[in-house]
C-alpha cells in the first residue's frame, strides 16, 4: 500500500524524534490573495518527488529522525485563539527537547511558534528572509496580521536581534525602523557572511516566507514581489546557516493554488529538506 | 471612456436611489475553500455582459432605482467586528428609506444584515435558499460561522419564521431541528406556492446562498453539492416571490476562482437583475 | 504514423466530396471575451475522441463524403475582408456541388458564407439558434458585428425568412423587431415541428451559436447565458431538421480556452457528426 | 490534529471491517487523456467535504464498517501484473468475508476485481453503468484496455449476465454484440426496474464508469460524452440497486486534474457514500 | 468603502494631475495569443498590491500628480479607427500641459500615442524594449499591425532616432534593417548608458514591450520568447533613463490571462511605480 | 489555408530531407506527473509562434532539409513494444542517410532511438542533460523506466562514453556510480569545453531531458527541480555543440499541459531550433 500523507524521510515514533513538523493552515489576515492555508497538506504529498539525498550537502533524510505531527486543527476566523494554540504546542515540543519545524499557513503563525521559542531561549536572535518589511504596528486596525509580525517579534526581544534579508517591499517607515532597531539587508541575501560571524554560538530562529525568492521561482504566494532571490541563493544562505545553532524554524506562505505547474511547492519542499539537513545533520 | 466598477444599471445618486447594493467580500470562517471574497468585485465587472432587459419579465434595470455602494472594507479574521460594520451600515440604508441588498462573501455576511432589517421589521421572516441546512450549534467551537448562520437568525426569530428551500446536505439533528422549528424543503424548490401564500403582505427577507444551484450550473462556490436545482427552476420562483413584500436580500457564496469557464458568475449576475425586477420593479 | 490534424471521417480528395468543413478562425469583433478563433482548429484534434457511428441516428460518418479544406487565412482586424473571402470561398463550394459546413470563429463569419449560400439560392429560410437576438442595427458604431449578424441577414432575406429558437437575451427592441419580422421562439427549442412543416422542401440554412446550449453544457463560450437547451434537446432538433433540405450549415462561438475540461468541444464535436449525418446521410 | 489521509467514517480496524474500500491508481492504458489515476487520492480528501448522513437515505456512514486500505502500489505500464495485483488482493478482501469496493484508476482495474468476486460467485451478474460499450475484442492490438473491459468479462461470465445502462458511444459491432449477448439500455437509465426484478436474491457486481453522467455533473473524466445521466437520475438508480445482493462495485475513471472546479470529484464522493450506504447499511 | 477602480496613487483631479495614465484595450491584430486588451483593467486593480513608496528610489507615488483616466472605448476591429481615437485623445493630454502614459492593449497601440507626441516634439527619439524587431513593412497584407509598428515610427521620424533594447527575434532583414537605419543591441539591454549619454536634453519616448523580459518573470504574454532580460535589469534601466527627458511612455502586451498566478501584472504594476517615479518625480 | 500540422520549416518530401523529426508520444512509465506524450503535438503547432531565422547564429532553418513524420503510434502500456517500434523506425531513418531528431515523450523512449544509432555508430558517445540520474538498475521493479534510461545505455556502451550535465537530483549511488563510471558535472552546465575538446571528430548523441532547465524556465514537465540552467547557457552549450559531430539527439519530458501560460513549450521549440541549426546547418 502507498502512504503518502507524511512528508518524505518522517519516523513513525514521536518519542524517538529530534525535529517535529507540523502544519498551521490557517491564512485568515491575508488581505489580497488568501490560499496559504493548502499548503502544508500540499508540500507533504509532493515532498515524494523529491529525492531524499542532497547532492549538494551530500547528507541524507534518512540521517535526521523527523516526525510528522500532522497539522494544527486551527479555529478559523480567530486569530488571537489559532496562535494561542500553535504557542502551546510548540511548548510541548521543546519541552520534549525537540526542534519545532512549522510550516504555514500565513506569517503571522510565526508568532505562536516564537513565543513559546522564546521562553525557552530568552536570547534567541531572529534570521528573517522576506520581501516584506511585515513591520507596521497595525494593519487595517489589527495588531495580529501577516504584515505586523515582524513588529510583533520585536515587539518581544527589542532592538538588535532581528536580521532580516531580501526585503524590497514596505512603506518607508517601516524600512526606517528596520535601520534604526535591527540589520536589514534590502532587495538581496548579501550580508549574510558577516551575521554568521556575529550570531555563532547563539540560539538562532530562522523565518522563511518564501516570497523572498523571486516570483519566477516562486508564483504560488500571495503577494509575489519581483526582484527576488534565485533558488540557488537562498539554498547557499541556508547551507551557510548550518554554522549556527538553530533552535527551531518556519516556512511560510506558500500557496500552492496560484501556480497550476506545481513548481512554487517543488522549491518549498526543496528547501525544506535542505534547511533540515544543514541545521539538524551535522 | 469606459465605466465598468459599479454594477450595471446603478445610478450615481445615492440619494435618488431606492435600493442600495453593497458586497461584503469576507470569506474567513469558510473552512474548506475560501475564496468567496472576490465575488462582488467579478460581479460588478461581469454584470456588464449582462443586458439591462429582462425578456423574462419584460423589465428593465432602467426602471430600477438602484446605487451601488461599493465594498465594505471588513477586519479580515474578525467575524464579530465585521458583522457589527455590516449592522450598522444596513441600518443607514434602511433608516434612508431604501432597501439593502447585500453581496457576499460568506453566508455567515447575512446576519449582520439581517440584524439591521429585524430592527425595523420585528415580523420579518426569512426565505432561506441553499443546498445546506446552516442550522449547526456551533463548528469548530465557534458560534459565528457560517455552518451557524441560520441557527443564529433562529435566535432571533424564532419558530416558524424561516422557509428553507433545496437543502440537501446537513447533520440529521439539523434536519430535524429544522422540521421541528420551521419549514423545511429538502432536496429541491418544491412548495414555493404554499409559502408564498402564507406570507402575502408580510415583510420578508430573501437570503439566497448560491449553491442551492446544481455545482453544473454553479461549479463556483466553496462546497458543491451535487443534486441541486436548475437555473431556470430558481428563476421561475424568484419571479414568483415578486407577488411578496420583500424588505431586502442577498446572494452569497460565488466563489469565482473556482470556476474559470465563468458561467457561476454569469448566473448570479443573472439572478441578481431577476431579483431586482422581481422584488423593486412593480 | 498518426494523423490527427484533419477531422475524423473525412476523405483525402476534395473531388470526391458531397460537403466540405472549414473553419473561418476570425473574433476580432468580440468584444467581451474573444478565443472563437481557436475552435476549428481544437475542434479537429478532439474529433478523434468521437467514434464514427452515431448510435441515435444509426449512421456512420463513413457514409458522408467530407473533405476538411482546413482554415481559411482570414485578416486580423478587418471583418469586411474577411467576409469577402469566406463569400468567395463558399461560392468556389458551392458551385462544385458541394455543401459547405463552416465552423467559427465568431457569429459574424456566417453572414460570408450565407452572402454566397443566398446567391445560389434565393429563396432560402434561415433557421436561428441562439442565445441572443443578435438583431441590432449597429455595436459600438460597427454594422459588422457579432451583435448584428442576423440584422444583416434580414437585410438580405427580409421578413418572414428567419425563424430564431432558444433566444434569451436582447435588448427589447431586438425582440420585438423578431415578433414583428419573423418567428422567434424565446428560451428553448419548442416550435421546431410547425417550423419543419412549414420549410418542407424549401433550401434552409442553420446557424448555431453553440450558446443556445445551457452554459453547464458549454461552458467555453464568448458570452455564457444561464437557462439555456440541453444537450438531448438540441440533438432530437437536429435530427428533426434531417427532413428538410439543407443547403448549408455553420456552428459557431466555441471558445476552448474558457473550458479546461474539454466538455465543450466535445459537445461541439458531437453535434457536428450528428448535424452532418442528418442532413447529409439520408 | 486534523487527519484526512482516509476516507470520511473509515475505521480505523481491518478485522472489524465488513467493507474494505481501497485505490487502483492505473491509468496506463488511457489513450486519450490519462489522469484517473489521481483519483483515489484526490477522493479520499474531498470525502471530508461530505456530511456522514445521507437526508436521500436517513442512513449514516457511522453504521457502516468501512476499512480503507489505501492505494495499491501498480506497476507502471503493465497492465497484466497490476491485473493480477488487484485480483490477488480482492481476494484476500473476500475470503476475510468483506465486500470489495474499489476506486479506480481507469475502467481496466474492474477486470481484477471481478475475476475475485467471479472465483467466490460463480453466478454474479454484473451491472454496469457507462457512456461507453467497452466491448471491443481488442484496441491497438492489445486485448487488456479500457475499451475492452467489459468484453473480458462477458469471456468469463457469457451471455444473459451483463446489463448495461447509459450506453450512448461505440462501434456499431459493439452495439450488436450487446444486444445480442445481454442486456443493453442505450442513453439512459430507463428499465433498472425490470432488470433488478429478475436479479433478486443473486448476488450482482456494480460497476460505474463516472461518464455515464452527463459531462455537466462530470466534467472530469478522460472521455466526456455529451447526453448522460443527471446526478439525481443515477443516485435514484442506486438506491434502487439497494433491494438486490451487491457482493462488490466499483467507481472509476473520475480523471480529476480536467476539473479545476471539484465538482466532479463533489460527485464521485457523494454517489460513493450513496452506494455505500444503500448497498451495505440495510 | 474600497475604491480598487483607478490605479494605486492617482489623484481625483485631471486638472491638478501633470501625468495622465489611460488604458488602451485593443488587440485584435494579434495573430497569435489575444488577450492584452484585458490588461489595463487588470493592472489598476492589482496595482493595489503594491506599495505606494518605492525603495529602490527612496521615491512615492504620493509625490507625482498622476491622473487615471480609464480606459478608452475602441472599435473592435478597426485599428485605423482606433489609432485615430488614441491620437485625438493623447493630443488633448499633450496640450494641457500633461505627459501621456499608455497602458496597452497590443503594441501597435504605441503608434497613436507616438503620432500625437510627435507632432508636439518633432525632434523626439524613441527608445524601445522589446524581444521583437517590429519593422516589417507589412503583416499578413495589413501596414498597421503588432508586427509592423515600429517600422511605422520608422516612417514618421527617419533613421537614427530609434534605440531597441533587447531585440531576439526576427527575419533576418529586420535585423538588418535595424542596424542600417538605427541602434539595435541584440538580447540584452547593453549600451544603455552610452544612449543615455547621447540624448540627453532631448525629448526622448519610452515605449515597453513588456517580452523583453524573460518568460519566466513575464508568462503572461502574446509571444514569450526564451532569453530576455531579468527584472532587476530593466528596472536598473528605467532608473537610468530618469536621467533623460522623457515626455511619454507606455506598456503594452500585458495578457493577464495566460498567467494564472499573477506574477506577470505584479511585474507590470511594479515597473510601471517605478517608471513613473524615474521620469515624473525628480 | 493554414497548414500548421508540422514543424515550421520542414520540408515535403522524405527523400529530399537531410533530417527526420519524429514524435514519440509515450509516457506510460511516468510514475509522478504523465503528460509527455502531448509534447510533440504541441510542439508542432507553438513551433509556428518561432521565427525561422536565428539571430544567435545567423542562420535560418529554410537552409536544413528536414522531414517531419509525425507522430508514432505507440501500444500504450507496453514499453517493450514501444521501444522496438522506435528502434525500427530509427534503423529507417538512419539507413536513408539521414538524422534522426526524436521527440518526446518521456525520457525511455531514449532507448530506442539510440539502440538504432549504437547499431550505426558503435562508438558514439552520450552527452546527457538532465536534472535527474536516470541511471537506476530498476524502477518499482522494472528495468525499462524513465528513471533507468541512462543506466540502459551503459549496458550498452559502457564505461567512459557518457557525459552528464546539470544533474541535480538523484540516489547516493546513482551519483557515485556516474562519478565511477564516466563523467558527470553536478548541478551546471560548467566543463562542456573540455568534453567537447575530447569528443572532436567522434560520433556524438545529444539527449535533453528539459528538466536540467530551471523550472522558472520550464514549469511544463513531470519533476520539476530547483536549481537548472538559465535558457542562455542551455542555448550557449548548444551552441558550442555545434563543433562536434553529432548524429542524432532527443528532446524529452516537456509535459505542456502543467504550464498553462505557454511558455515551457515556447522554450522547448526554440532550443529545437537552435538544435537544428548547431547540429545541421554548418
Amino acid at each position: 500500500m502507498i502512504e503518502l500523507s507524511n512528508f518524505i524521510g518522517s519516523i513513525e515514533s514521536y518519542d524517538g524524534a529530534n525535529v517535529v513538523v507540523f502544519g498551521a493552515p490557517f491564512d485568515c489576515t491575508s488581505s489580497f490573495r488568501p490560499g496559504s492555508r493548502f499548503a502544508p497538506d500540499v508540500m507533504r504529498k509532493e515532498s515524494w518527488g523529491l529525492e531524499m539525498y542532497s547532492p549538494y550537502q551530500d547528507k541524507d533524510l534518512a540521517d535526521v529522525a523527523v516526525y510528522d505531527a500532522g497539522d494544527l486543527e486551527l479555529p478559523f476566523g480567530n486569530a488571537e485563539r489559532a496562535l494561542a494554540q500553535l504557542r502551546e504546542f510548540t511548548q510541548g515540543v521543546i519541552n520534549g527537547g525537540k526542534m519545532p519545524v512549522m510550516i504555514g499557513g500565513e506569517h503571522l503563525m510565526t508568532l505562536g511558534v516564537f513565543e513559546a521559542v522564546h521562553q525557552k531561549y530568552m536570547d534567541v536572535c531572529v534570521i528573517h528572509f522576506d520581501a516584506h518589511t511585515d513591520l507596521r504596528q497595525d494593519y487595517l486596525g489589527e495588531k495580529l496580521s501577516h504584515a505586523t509580525v515582524i513588529r510583533r517579534i520585536h515587539d518581544i526581544v527589542g532592538d538588535g536581534r532581528i536580521f532580516q534579508f531580501g526585503i524590497r517591499s514596505g512603506e518607508k517607515e517601516e524600512f526606517e525602523f528596520a535601520a534604526r532597531t535591527g540589520f536589514i539587508n534590502k532587495f538581496n541575501l548579501n550580508g549574510i557572511d558577516g551575521v554568521v560571524e556575529k550570531l555563532k554560538g547563539k540560539p538562532v530562529y530562522v523565518t522563511l516566507d518564501l516570497d523572498v525568492l523571486d516570483p519566477s521561482v516562486m508564483p504560488g504566494t500571495g503577494t509575489p514581489e519581483p526582484g527576488g532571490a534565485s533558488f540557488m541563493e537562498l539554498l547557499g544562505v541556508m547551507i551557510k546557516l548550518g554554522e549556527l545553532n538553530v533552535v527551531g524554524f518556519d516556512i511560510v506562505e506558500l500557496a500552492p493554488n496560484y501556480d497550476q505547474s506545481g513548481i512554487s511547492t517543488a522549491a518549498a519542499c526543496k528547501i525544506w529538506r535542505e534547511m533540515l539537513l544543514s541545521f539538524c545533520s551535522k
